[in-house]
């Protein structure tokens, strides 16, 4: 049996992406062309466009495509290194952003990079659960900084955060407000106006449509400068000739979660319930990781103290079994999540952790299949491990 | 009749790509999963690096994989923002870079750009076939200079710059040299050891790949600093989930490209002859733009004084003819051609240009059908210009 458990790494393209993208194989003009090759391909990229923004609840010209999450949100944070240069006028003086402990690497590494830029960058703590703290965030607002950037729901452990709060409170200060919905665009309702938001990163790839393309959602009138420059395109905010194949299937996929995401959220539901009842059932001295209510459906990160994580991802692996430890982006590295510590784990806790992410392909009987093996694999990686004593230290730390 | 002759702006997939494409819909891993499926992208996408690196002369690791050609170009030239803080220590005292007056608009955009942030950028003329001058360039060189930026086949006139020869003179002088080599990978022989090049741009939509893929070659030891922050992806240098399905295309295309390509520059040159024979002997005062000789084999820019390029183009529409009016990056603007005016074209001249670009699927009897059809359209358009003067004016500034 193969059983794909790691939809938040990345997902299958939807068979109605497939199909798109196989018809337009054929539309090959560039955009940027007058001819009629380019205005049929302009036609399609527009008519994308408007269905991407209408998704999100933006208006078209809002709604710039990138190649990546990961782009869009370099772009979001670099901006705020030309804010400090000429190409901005009037938004110099406030010269520091906020995010949190918890971002992708994308936000983090990009943060670090502008500090040596003259950019100051403040991170926000979270709770056991992976929240921010509103309180915490207001004290450190003012005057100087510009830009705050909070992730919609978190990669590894799935918790959400109250983006229309916290945009709230930002925008009282007169900061700008970014949040990284990678995750959360496709897998629960996102309106930018309800939220407020005045940047939103969302990928493609998350959600049943190709790699290497997003989109980012750029609220009209906010002071914007492009990563990517020189060329006219996504009108004058990322250079390049237009991703044409990967925008329609984008599109499509979007579309095709309009349709099917609140009846899929609530299968998730469910089988997260089981899958959780079942690990708890049939293993001791474990921790669910995330929010217990507050989180992404279909993500379930837990920590089997005296297991070493990526042990029981190449145990699984032999069984069919995808599943990740922590983010597919951080792996190869040997720390223990950067989410968990931030999340008061402990190392040891943090590197026997494993994220379970089902998504719309995910069925009961996979669940089933999981539960059937794990509790063997992890009692066989504890058993080797001469270090671990069940109900020990860990136990305590619980 | 349809027939496309602007594939300097895109061209249509091979199908071969479509196939390779079509079949690599079904593998949808993230490359950066230890599991199974990741193991199987990276597998792919590693094969693809191999196969793009050898077709450029290249090691597998020097090839990073990237969304445009306009992606890689901004991230050799941002480097150099970088290179005068402290991601790159040791090279900040060189904050100059020097480029062409006929580079892309992604090379002369972000050369702007970077003015504002301390980097002195200076621009190399061109002859009127579009060539720089050495003796210019060596007077130009110097130990404040950190990088040369000049682009090897120009996209609107065709023009091949002597890119051996210039690399050689750059790297005496210390800085590092990167060429744009968007139009010339995959048209004519590109060794990136022959050349002695640091950094070099190829996309893959302009040889009959995917949009919104392209790479960047980074000889080993060259300092670097990724454009795009955060993830481990290709080595730490370009952060986002790997566009698989478009890396593969890309692969595929450039493996086409070495089994044909030899043999289509023969084709193309043999037609390229036929059609500028032919515009000559059908109409009066023209003017050729671009270099004789050294220049690439489907590329013929022509101008008609007395007709605007934009008219004739949508002239040519109506019969079902695609050209361009010099890049289709640039279309959309008003301004003439920076190009055409860099090789002393006068505004008018440079106004009443199109560039004709063909390619694999372009055959002979649709060259024959443009001769047909376009001198009818440039002598309508010239009549209802009561400016022009048959041999005035233009035919002086020839």
């Amino acid at each position: 049996m193969k059983v794909y458990l790691d939809n938040n790494a990345t997902t299958p393209l939807h068979p109605e992406v497939k199909k798109e993208m196989a018809a337009a194989m054929e539309m090959f003009g560039n955009p940027s062309s007058m001819h009629a090759w380019g205005r049929e391909a302009r036609a399609n990229v527009e008519d994308a466009r408007h269905k991407v923004a209408r998704f999100i609840g933006a208006d078209d010209q809002e709604v710039v495509f990138v190649g990546s999450g990961s782009e869009a949100n370099n772009t979001v944070l670099s901006l705020f290194v030309c804010a400090s240069s000429q190409c901005i006028p009037g938004t110099s003086m406030r010269n520091a952003i906020i995010t949190t402990k918890i971002e992708h690497p994308c936000v983090l590494e990009t943060s670090e990079c502008l500090m040596h830029r003259g950019v100051n960058v403040e991170y926000l703590d979270v709770d056991q659960y992976g929240r921010i703290d509103l309180d915490q965030l207001k004290g450190m607002l003012g005057d100087h900084v510009g830009l705050v950037s909070v992730m919609m729901a978190n990669n590894e452990i799935g918790t959400l955060q109250d983006i229309r709060a916290i945009t709230e409170m930002v925008h009282e200060s007169g900061a700008f407000m970014h949040t990284d919905a990678v995750q959360a665009v496709g897998k629960i309702p996102v309106d930018v106006r309800d939220l407020g938001v005045d940047f939103l990163t969302m990928s493609a790839h998350k959600i049943y449509g190709p790699k290497g393309v997003g989109a980012l959602f750029v609220k009209k009138g906010i002071p914007y400068c492009p990563l990517i420059r020189g060329g006219h395109q996504e009108k004058g905010r990322r250079a390049g000739t237009e991703n044409t194949l990967g925008i329609l299937g984008m599109a499509r996929a979007v579309e095709m979660r309009a349709l099917e995401m609140h009846e899929e959220e609530a299968r998730l539901l469910v089988m997260k319930e089981v899958l959780r009842k079942g690990i708890e059932e049939r293993i001791d001295d474990i921790y669910f990781n995330g929010h217990p209510t507050e989180s992404l459906a279909g993500t379930l990160n837990v920590s089997f103290p005296g297991a070493e994580g990526e042990s029981i991802l190449l145990y699984l692996d032999l069984e069919g079994i995808a599943v990740s430890t922590g983010s597919a982006c951080a792996s190869g590295s040997l720390d223990p999540s950067h989410v968990l510590l931030a999340t008061g784990s402990d190392a040891e806790r943090a590197h026997g952790s494993i994220r379970i992410s089902m998504g719309r392909d995910t069925t009961m009987e996979e669940v089933e299949y999981l539960l059937d093996v794990l509790p063997g694999i992890i009692s066989r990686i504890r058993n080797m491990s001469t270090a671990y004593i069940k109900g020990g230290a860990h136990a305590a730390s619980r």
